[in-house]
């Protein structure tokens, strides 16, 4: 990593405005470096914020991380510092990096940060958290930088939703009757991310879709929503497990269940959407 | 700031093309690294991409600034260094560098840059200015890079307005007479900037602001065009000031007076881009 | 270029996600830093891919250069590393790699880079690229990352079309008859690029342009496609040798012809994309 140590970076401020070069002004003063996750979250979208920190924190060799996706600058929300043993995370306490946290081994003490009187009330990136993050990637205490507060009083998203019922389809259509044998079980999954190939990531790890024998080979029965008919979508290891333009069920670099189309996007094919819940069993 | 010198990077290159990397090319060769502030200033947005910078250097620990939007290059508009007692300006003159150098303790020295016979006439950025930056980085004194140019001599764009009348609206709507008793000072303001998050920036100061009486607590009648019926917005210290949804006037983080919609983009809701000029007064 | 090595990195991960923010992990793990070129080549494109790579190159002071557009990933495309005498060049071989190397001075050997078994099998930039790329970053050997293989056999993509053809127009439109005196050598020449600024790059040099007798100050009869009518385009040094709003053919920043519009966008007025074929005279 070099003499040079370095905060990882993840808000929703654009590329268009000076904001994220202001916070990295701020970082470069204390000889901090940024390395940038991305700035292109969804304004307000903490959700998305959520899923790509924390599937991007296990392959960043830093102690820091400054995430700022933040509809509640302004109010009353706390900024925070989360302690954990895979290094530290620097913002506001509105469930964005509740994730993040607990890939990195869970939180283990939190620190709430206090604007400084008199600093402008609207942009804390700048002004609160860049200059917390810069001082803890120099090596100052997390405990210097304000009050300790109680982790388990954070706020946290509801997870994603991903279950497994023991058998038929949790919603049959109305007046439609499953087969008698249909008797495997069923995951339901929210879907979390779709990213720029149109990817489909979903809550389900790909230990649960083997848990119901979605593995390479087999093909899963999918309802994107109650009224509509199945599709079957085999299960490969990877895109080049299809044909092209065919739709597969996979593992993704996150170890999420996903869905893909090769050399196409799964999102426009299958009308998906972060927030929707797909069906899935074995076939 | 470590051993690496920064300069800091404003450009309309886009980041689709190769553009900005040749330029960093042309930095790191000389062992500098570049602070980007942002390259998506719209191609020859000379206006936005002034505003832009003049608003993120003071947060840069950086003494050179490279900047170019540059609609006349290939043409004979100069390059130029501006020399300033917080850093230096490295761009053409056409206006983009003068609001900067003003925030940085105004210009005492001018350099023209010429280009090198022979090289390419289109990329001045990758040819001409970044070169220049390099090469000031690394510890070059700019009189070595080109003739003294008489700074009030340099391309100014006229300021944005913000101007405030002593009483009454400036231009009342024809046929609609002023209430007898609204004699509170009116401020003209054009809108500067619409950043990511639909915030509308004006030309005043928030000190104008509080010299026409709008100050937390207070609400502003203000209008967008001079058809329009005035619009009630209250002022407060943040977007926090006012519920969701609402509309709030406030001093932003650059210290302009601005409009912001909590959770919702100002600039849309008011039909406000830049350029456009609004009344507003005290009620 | 100080004592941290760098990499120049070229995607078509885009900037939404936290797919290039993980590959700059994985070389900074290993000390090393990315000079990022750009992650915006429209997914899978791998011909723009390979002409900004080729065209960015010769500007970077890096000795290993990582691209990775690759809709093949998962596939049993392979993985290569590719020795110039220019630097070395890290990705997928499907002909991305392949102009760049030949700006480098040419291929010289050539390795195949194999995934680590049991990594997933989708994300090759963060999981097989990135490590190769920064393991030569760091010095290791290119010998020592993967099997020789006969470069003759790496895949190659069809260059752009660039032909003179002795006089004549070489396919007049039906029933169309060419002047008697027409007998200027007519080049034809397929659209590369189309930049930010919508610039329209072709596949012919400079030195064909002027082999055609296209200098600045004549005038080319251009024709867009079979059946349009030929428009007449000043020759020019570049946009400035032209008035506001005029089409101008020039030699680009890269050494290559191209049309511009002077405060405009030439792409738009000819309704050029990647990939269409113009035919030139001089007139």
């Amino acid at each position: 990593m070099g003499a040079v140590p370095h905060v990882s970076f993840l808000t929703d401020y654009g590329l268009a405005d000076g904001f994220v070069a202001a916070c990295h002004g701020v970082l470069l003063r204390r000889g901090v470096s940024a390395l940038d996750i991305t700035h292109l979250i969804d304004p307000g979208d903490v959700r998305r914020g959520a899923a790509v920190l924390a599937q991007t924190v296990p392959y960043l060799p830093v102690q820091v991380h400054l995430a700022v996706v933040d509809p509640g600058v302004g109010t009353s929300r706390r900024g925070v510092v989360l302690v954990t043993p895979g290094g530290m995370l620097v913002g506001p306490d509105n469930g964005l990096l509740a994730p993040a946290a607990a890939v990195l081994g869970g939180v283990r003490a939190a620190m709430a940060l206090a604007a400084s009187p008199g600093a402008p009330a609207t942009f804390h990136g700048r002004d609160v958290f860049a200059p917390a993050a810069a001082e803890l990637a120099a090596g100052a205490a997390p405990e210097t930088l304000g009050e300790p507060v109680d982790p388990t009083g954070l706020v946290a998203l509801p997870p994603g939703l991903a279950r497994v019922s023991a058998a038929g389809a949790p919603q049959p259509a109305p007046g439609r009757l499953e087969a008698p044998g249909s008797q495997a079980p069923c995951l339901e999954a929210e879907v979390v991310l779709v990213d720029r190939f149109g990817n489909v990531q979903l809550a389900a790890t790909g230990g649960l879709l083997a848990d119901v024998g979605l593995v390479p080979g087999r093909r899963a029965e999918v309802r994107t929503g109650p009224d509509d008919a199945p599709l079957l979508i085999p299960v490969g290891v990877t895109f080049g497990s299809v044909g092209p333009g065919e739709l597969v069920l996979y593992v993704d670099s996150a170890g999420m269940a996903a869905f893909a189309v090769r050399d196409g996007e799964a999102a426009i094919r299958l009308g998906l959407v972060p927030g929707d819940v797909v069906t899935l069993r074995a076939s």
